[in-house]
């Protein structure tokens, strides 16, 4: 169906391509739907979900009340150009035959066909019933891969925590200030979407608001990710802040050699000069002098910054995204617009809002 | 200016109309330029500020860092088609001369032209320099009178608090459930961007988080909006609350013939079923059962509800908006929209998200 | 036991009764823990809790985590001088025969013994098991009705929509300001500790932050609370708001004759002078001028302020209390030091913090 | 003056010493007072405050409305025993001889007095006008050095940044896990507190809510302290995150020698098994599993604890207090105990709060 009230507007005309979302009343599932819904190239045939079966996808997506489409059981998958699973880890390695016999391009949102090798994913998961696939899909985190992606048909979007972390870090390897065998530390605080729909106690508003909470410390899977495309080991840990989108990292690096603020610049200019969803935000006056994840919460955007610390030879790297943005639903998107050969900011041109709150 | 890397997907030709921000850097202001910049049909020549001035767009408003413009001072405008006014109260009319001979149409975002007549205006304010321009301009609530917008020259947009109460009780009185001698009280919650760009003390963060805070507790002027536009008294109080955007309003009010949720669901259906931004929620299952200002944050949404409470023979009448969007901004573009002939919904279009924290 | 770290600088002596909490691990069981933990005269044999048996009772409430007590099972209770009971409503009925055997005073804290008839709860909840008791029990709201507590056995403590409401709008009753048969409408805001320890999706961080959330707009039950204390009808309307703790009440009121502002200070001053935990605060200057939650949060104070509004002959009354504290566990407390003769602010006397956040 | 409502219950006594605060109307002066109010052996006598002269302490702080007492002239400085200095930095180097006349304790909560030389001064600040008074002075942090502060009259209160990263680091260092040659990263996040009363735009509520901000990224004052005190160099970045109060430090460690599991909990257990105010949290079930600044929300607690990441020979270590209490005005009164050979947690025995939104 074509994007009611808000897609005849602004497409110029009829969509081009038809798209499903499995598992859409999920978080990331709604930020799927609503980007698909307002997409000029994309018409959604069907969003699927277990437990809102039937349900409008307006009785659990507010913002998507004007759509007139019901989920439907994940069971019957209708054929269309593009399916996008955005479900729990685990689901779409059982289920990637399915997807792929109903659609000729498969985006999956889920960690399950990110790593490269059995033995990678081994590390870190437990057990993947399609190994074989591993080597078969593309990662997709545009910035560091894009020239994979046109024509992919099995595709494993990046995840956020990985996706701040290596945004920001990988100018630096690029442009070898870093050399690979350094100590990285990478510390992230995220918002409580990334939890998803439902979560328990922890989760709830009395005991979830105000609180810098640390959880997965260490060995957080997000680490093989990083490790596995960047080339590098990292010091991960996560911290959980009163935020409800974004992902913010912070990572601490020491390069051997010294280095100006000029080098740094050059290289996050080298990087993303050209990336039409990138900007580096360092220092300079105002309120917004670096990264933050409510500058671009709700859009595709990412912020990149630094400061160099002369005195520790350090330098501290900053780097904002929104989680269900860049970090799940947005890159997703943006991957299938690569895939098919589309402008890539297609659907993906909302610039954000000032002020916004706890985005 | 085109809207850059937003607008290009979007606009299917060319900007039709020139337009301008007076007082860009204030938050009302930010939003103005980000709707105008992404707007298929405008594009904006000019941003004034008095105390940003040579500084860019997005040093301010870090969302629209992507945009090439920088701040000029008000003393010069340039002829543009559209001059939208977003300064503070009591500057439009000192200078609405210079704004008109700039621009063929004055949108002002003020309450200096919103009442008609002189002693409408001097029983809540304190002397117009332009009395002769109150009965002149329109006042636009395009729910309300979208009839008179089309080639309107100057207009008044609606505020924030009036639009939220006006929306949801003007159904009530087109159905003649009723009648205007009842007592209508209006209990308003709203988030800190009411208060605008600066603000003292009581909007620094540890004073304005978490609050439930009365503010003009009686005779807030927005109770002039609503009066002389539903043409009945209300008893309004206003709290402040802890978001950032986001206006509710709570209506609770004594028909005084009995009243059935079915006369209530037609007055609502005959009012805004045709209406392109307005919803009506009213009970149901999920989390959303009523209006939500964080279902609509960011759009140009507006959400209305109401539960009869047959034992105190009381309809209570729910009401959210975005008061950046709806109750401001964005009802300013949608009257520019509606007097230049365009689509009323252009540039208008975004759904909003879900979930979003404070928003 | 007696209260560790805390109690020992504070207590002159050992304390002098003995005290359990029933339902300990729910948010009002922990902040009647602390209450009685930190209280000179009380000292806590036993906490129970059926989902947490065994566990400290710092794993859940980890301000508590210098207490040396596990909770245990409600099936055994051990003989105390005083059992508060914070279980679900519906459980003290069914077990109170248990609890008065293991305490010479209970206090209830559930809605079970609130209403003093068979007749009136009927009308409001489904079927009380031991309507006997609704005669012998005390409502407890001490500045209502503080002479029945001395001596009292079975004590229900009041509920907290209710204790913000009565507290703002007896002082109106009491001067005859209002005689009970105008249109009181009591508009309240919440924090979500209200919904208590656990609640569904509606309660998770991402759904829950950041709103103004309409809940049992009409027929809430803390309605029959008002009704039954004060004598007169009233409409009630409860909000979610994003606060942790905390009930605000505005009452719009519309008195018959004329009143003036000199009246309504004459009638909070009759009111609460004397009252140990009551401020009335209205207008004046600075940034707190009227009653807020975050003035009161983690305290048993309660703030009353008013304005009044001569144009449309209405008085606007504002409350604020902390529902965990004021609205529920403290107003226990201080039930139960009525009842035992004590120092009626002992173990209470915690003032409050300056800045607060959403507390 | 002795704490009217409040003192009377807890106070075996009357009070025993005479203490008065400079710089009374900011949050540090507001904490100071609301614990000297409520302090067994203090009495406020003076309050200070240049700005809010003849106001009342209830009319600036309202938890305070129950305070007989007005700001005065900071020229007029009355005889105490204890004066308490909460001005901002720079002020109580230039008014140290004055103060010291007034009292025969003087404890400062500025950082004018922290550091020990003039040279280590002036590397990180502008120039000490009293720097013969750098080496008399003592530090208080008394789990680092309590021996010190019996008898001392000229006492400099830790700073909350470097007050969290040394009761973290501290044990490692004490233990030998850390030699002092190693990398240490030091990642905090705090609340809007720490600005202080005032602030501008980038404080202001729409600006400062949900966000997760990098601030002084490098070169933070606190550094210092931490560097004196602990021997050693740090990385120091500090981000402000979406809370009122409090401070979390993440540190990230590489000792050089295999650490176990087991040495972590012996080394923090050395440290502080006899600290009254000192918690040691590190994994266990329930939400609550990691130092967090809610959990010792409006209290004197802080909380440590920690986790190995064998897979990069690190560990992580995490530090939690309330950057107004542990962090200043609590640490403050808590070395004036010590000082004065009280009770040392005479006054400061409140537990805190559970649930507490964004505290």
């Amino acid at each position: 169906m074509s994007g009611g009230d808000g897609g005849e507007s602004t497409a110029a005309a009829d969509p081009t391509y038809t798209a499903s979302v499995v598992g859409g009343s999920g978080f990331t599932g709604g930020e799927l739907l609503r980007l698909l819904y307002q997409h000029p190239e994309f018409s959604v045939v069907q969003a699927t979900s277990r437990s809102k079966e039937r349900k409008t996808v307006g009785h659990v997506h507010p913002n998507l009340r004007a759509m007139d489409l019901r989920f439907t059981s994940p069971a019957e998958l209708e054929p269309v150009d593009v399916l996008f699973a955005a479900t729990p880890h685990g689901v779409s390695m059982e289920r990637i035959d399915a997807f792929r016999e109903a659609a000729d391009t498969v985006v999956d949102l889920s960690a399950d066909f990110r790593l490269d090798s059995e033995a990678e994913y081994d590390e870190w998961y437990d057990g993947h019933s399609r190994p074989d696939l591993l080597a078969e899909s593309e990662y997709a985190l545009p910035e560091l891969n894009r020239g994979n992606l046109p024509g992919a048909d099995l595709i494993a979007s990046g995840g956020c925590n990985a996706t701040a972390a290596i945004l920001g870090l990988k100018p630096l390897f690029d442009a070898e200030i870093l050399a690979g065998d350094e100590q990285v530390v990478v510390d992230v605080k995220v918002g409580s979407s990334e939890g998803g729909a439902g979560g328990g106690d922890a989760s709830s508003h009395p005991e979830r608001s105000g609180i810098v909470r640390p959880y997965a410390p260490t060995g957080h899977r997000h680490e093989a990710e990083i490790e596995a495309f960047l080339g590098t080991s990292v010091s991960f840990t996560a911290h959980a802040v009163d935020m409800t989108r974004g992902a913010s990292a912070t990572c601490h690096v020491y390069p051997e050699s010294p280095v100006s603020t000029g080098d740094l610049w050059g290289a996050y200019r080298d990087a993303y000069a050209e990336e039409p969803f990138m900007r580096t935000v360092a220092g300079g006056g105002g309120v917004y002098r670096y990264p933050e994840p409510k500058a671009v919460a709700g859009t595709n955007y990412g912020e990149v910054g630094f400061e160099l610390d002369p005195g520790n030879r350090r330098v501290v790297v900053f780097s904002a995204i929104d989680n269900m943005m860049k970090g799940s639903a947005g890159q997703a998107v943006h991957a299938a617009n690569l895939a098919l050969g589309l402008d890539e900011t297609a659907g993906l041109e909302f610039a954000g809002l000032h002020p916004v709150g706890a985005p």
